[in-house]
């Protein structure tokens, strides 16, 4: 089978992560996974929600949102229907909870670090674009608040990146691009750490149920993209 | 290990099904896992949503709601904030999904079957009880539609159930109830068809990541409860 | 005039008081007048509305709402409107003024009781329903509260309960049905007291002006049916 | 006992009604009671609310407002919370079923007639001030759409008018101040027609429930006030 | 060219400013240009907003709504949709920035003084006449906080108002009415001071692009029919 | 007087127009002035907005929003407070109007031109850059919708672009970056075309109010500022 863009099957889509592309936000990317490209900033500040109030511990949280023309027809905003959506909310719960994944967040003190995933334009994969890039931009905000060195390393237990796995036409495929996830029988979406542990597994039949043997196809497929996604959020940080 | 409630790892909480609980729904069901209870209501309309116009098909979808006082305090209503809550939209979307998988939306016709999943008293498990109940109030409903017979097995492609898994304090455990769930390192909800297959998977590490050997045996430990509450489905159907 | 459940016109409808359904709630009862059944629930919550900051009293409220498919075909959720509706928000009004109207507010401390009346199922009068079976709850979580005993009596300084009265077809009835609601040319909601004084008194004519005369009828026609339900109340306490 | 403002229990603030205050309305007047003064406009539109489409059936509703600084200290806007209120929709609904009552809905087509009430001065007394103004605006829309003459009076079955009466320091008073208001043990909103019908009666007990024989001395005061206003609006709609 | 009401182009339309129109504002007044009325008043409250805790200055805001029959045909009041307009936010604005021009904050102390332009009839021109008549309203307000005196003329550094100027069929005109608003190729809002200084100018070409001549000559119209409104302001004060 | 960034007071911020930046919309580029960079996308869709209903005539409006992490500390998205504030509606409404000033909106036929601003750094002037940016995108999406050519050029009717400008310390200042805009004592945004003429004027005192000599000056400092940033237009769109 031929991909819409000439992939083999297993393989990802180029993926660029650029450090530093916002001048005020505490750490900030563009990640860009082909045609998606994810807007990632940090930002550090003093206070804690309502829920830690008389603790010394920190929070990890995300905001996702997608331009209105990100996508191939424009998409109405979501502050004009006075609420974010209920998928909008799904995704920025899926971030936040993967990256907390890997924050000591008692060791951030008492601050909310909130990671801003917008939208600049829409392939397919844009939630796991944002857990991917988002990891970036919390990972340099920690580096700057931490003021390098081993604290940061002690906060950050880990890397953790995301990627999309799914069946179209009866072919397990990684890294779906939009015209093939709309097509998909299976939709998956994996976080994984850098230690090739889970930490979300999403998987969703779209079109017809899914057997245990190609539920395991498919966590392999994602396994190994997510080794490469590791492998590109160290060399922009380690360039950064 | 033993549980708060004496069962072994591997052990449903009793599952109790009342069917026809309501006078003016097309179907209905009360479901009871352990102290959670459901109240099931599904309502067939003549009216297809806007996607839909201009085709033959219809659409299943659900909605779900915990009265205030189902929790151990008070939760106030959403309606009161102005809007269904992330936690809610994603669980209104996951039971829609769900029961969609085994039904025939073409053979239903330009109608739309909503199913009101009110949670009387929650316990654990709402969003799964929801599920297994909701395709109960379906089924009776989708029965009703069609005059019972053979037509009604055309339409219902399957049965659908769904169970939580997690692990707590290192043990993996089948259908968590609240206390345990508040301490579940992992959590996982499955979806599973009476043929063996999966509508949905979502694992999630609550605390710490998990393996691929923890993933197996988590989702062994669903496939098992979920074969009883399919049984338990078709015994209230059966007597209904 | 024969009516449509072959009740005479001066007969309520059976009425059953379930106490103690939920098992967290405060205080609690199912009440089914009919087909109509209401889920009381009230909950005590160490807190004072704003308004009585600085004072050591205490509030009674209430919060009510129909399930989606209480009625004969489905009607919306409040919530995907963005709030409660003016009859809601009447109808909730209501209920907490005439359960306030039998508390001792100072007695009650500085906290806050709410009733929830969920609406199981709608066959007309709801909101009398609400009261009355909201009394129960009420009294019950009291009872809690202060360990029973004299306290309690002092809190609680009276039963209240409700009921509708109406003129349909030119003849006065007592506990109207959704069918004669609909019907009736004037329609009263009266509260009162176990002393026989009234907390409320809400007569509309739906259809055309109403005499003195008229009024003075289904007043007697109230408070005959209020009796009934007050002593059913009393059972329904004394059994819980 | 002497009155605030040295009236007798029985007798009315001076009541003052002023029409055709605006220049665009179809039917308007400024009605004062005291220092209560609402601003009535009654506006005609060729539209149908969806409630009676397919039918040649009209419709007239009331709006009611008040202004932010009608009141001793000022009241925020209910537009900066985002909804009305739920004292102004109970408000408004009583001030539309009010009107209604004496309107031939199939006589005026289908059309919808709006009566806006806006306070412009509140001393208590303001949803009977907007029934009682609210007819006169009435009266004159319908007086203009009818092009006057037999019509008109075959529209308007008769007059509607309101008073609130209570019982303050133990003495059943006519028409209360706000002052009184705030002290009232029982507070009744009575709607009359100047046929000596009742359209609504809403007795609430504030303080202590009342007695058979208090309500009939309130119901006897309250129509001894709206005979008075019905006079008013009849010398009022002569000299329009 | 003749105006829609006789008017010369460089003449303002009959303006009266009546002071003390209501008995509980700190400061009132009602404003008629032509048909155009506004009522507007100053509520005074010890109250900060959130971004001036912690200094001793005060501020001062304002809100402007127009009445649902104010206009030719019923304008839907904007609670109804929720939330206040573009243009009433727009509108609120520029009120409040005008009148805070002429007030020294600081002297005003701890203090929020509100303005309420309610416009009870349109005829064009309505936000001009909200600063013209609030101004009046603001200075009786603080004339009562200052107790009158030379701490008052302290407290205003000066009077301000407004007009709009506008070029409708090639004509420079001054004082818009409604008619010739909605035919204007450019539309002015001029605010300025006793003093002949600018406060807020706003040009806007609604038809066609305008030149700097054309900006000069509406400007010089603006300037002179600013000056008789400051005049009508000095006079009502003068008399309240 | 030495400018924060060191430019004279009569100096632009440099501007770097890139087109084309987005794959999917009709028309794109992103606008650089200093550290301001807003993103602008032009949507062709073939409805036409409800007040156009039954005419040939199209549209053509703007929406503005600011990422959360554009400005020094993060703002809080508008969707979360369930509304547009005033400040954006009141920019989105400015950016509107100024293109259609130059748009021959019946050409274009029942379509709607959406140009989306979106602000990804702010550094002060992102209003006049989101009208001088989306001129560019409208250009592009015109010359797409037109196939190029003559009707293109009928389309637009000229060029449109705008700037602020202000005095800060008594300077009179072209261009404010974000430092001099918080310290200005007059703040204007001026739009004007290509050949010359005004299409909005929107001077505001912050501070002090300002003479006819200071508005003079300021609109010969935007006069030439504006001159420049068209040629900038020009540029992008010829390399386009």
């Amino acid at each position: 089978m031929e991909r819409a863009d000439g992939r083999k099957p297993s393989e990802l889509r180029p993926v660029r992560i650029t450090p530093h592309v916002l001048e005020y936000a505490e750490g900030s990317c563009l990640i860009e996974c082909g045609r998606t490209r994810v807007l990632c900033a940090a930002s550090v500040e003093d206070r804690q929600p309502p829920f830690l109030r008389g603790t010394e511990s920190g929070w990890v949280t995300a905001e996702y949102a997608m331009l209105p023309r990100s996508t191939h027809t424009r998409t109405p905003r979501e502050v004009e229907r006075g609420r974010p959506g209920g998928r909008t909310q799904e995704i920025q719960r899926l971030i936040g909870r993967s990256l907390r994944a890997v924050v000591d967040l008692e060791l951030i003190g008492p601050r909310t670090i909130t990671i801003d995933c917008d939208v600049l334009q829409a392939d397919g994969g844009t939630r796991t674009a944002s857990i991917t890039g988002g990891y970036v931009a919390l990972a340099l905000a920690i580096r700057k608040l931490a003021g390098g060195g081993s604290f940061a390393s002690a906060v950050l237990r880990g890397q953790v990146a995301a990627v999309s796995v799914g069946i179209v036409g009866g072919v397990p495929l990684l890294d779906l691009c939009y015209e093939e996830d709309v097509q998909a029988d299976v939709d998956f979406n994996v976080v994984m750490t850098d230690a090739g542990s889970f930490v979300e597994v999403q998987g969703t039949a779209e079109r017809k149920p899914f057997s245990r043997e190609e539920l395991e196809t498919l966590l392999d497929l994602a396994s190994d993209g997510i080794r490469q996604l590791i492998e590109a959020q160290r060399e922009a940080l380690a360039q950064a």
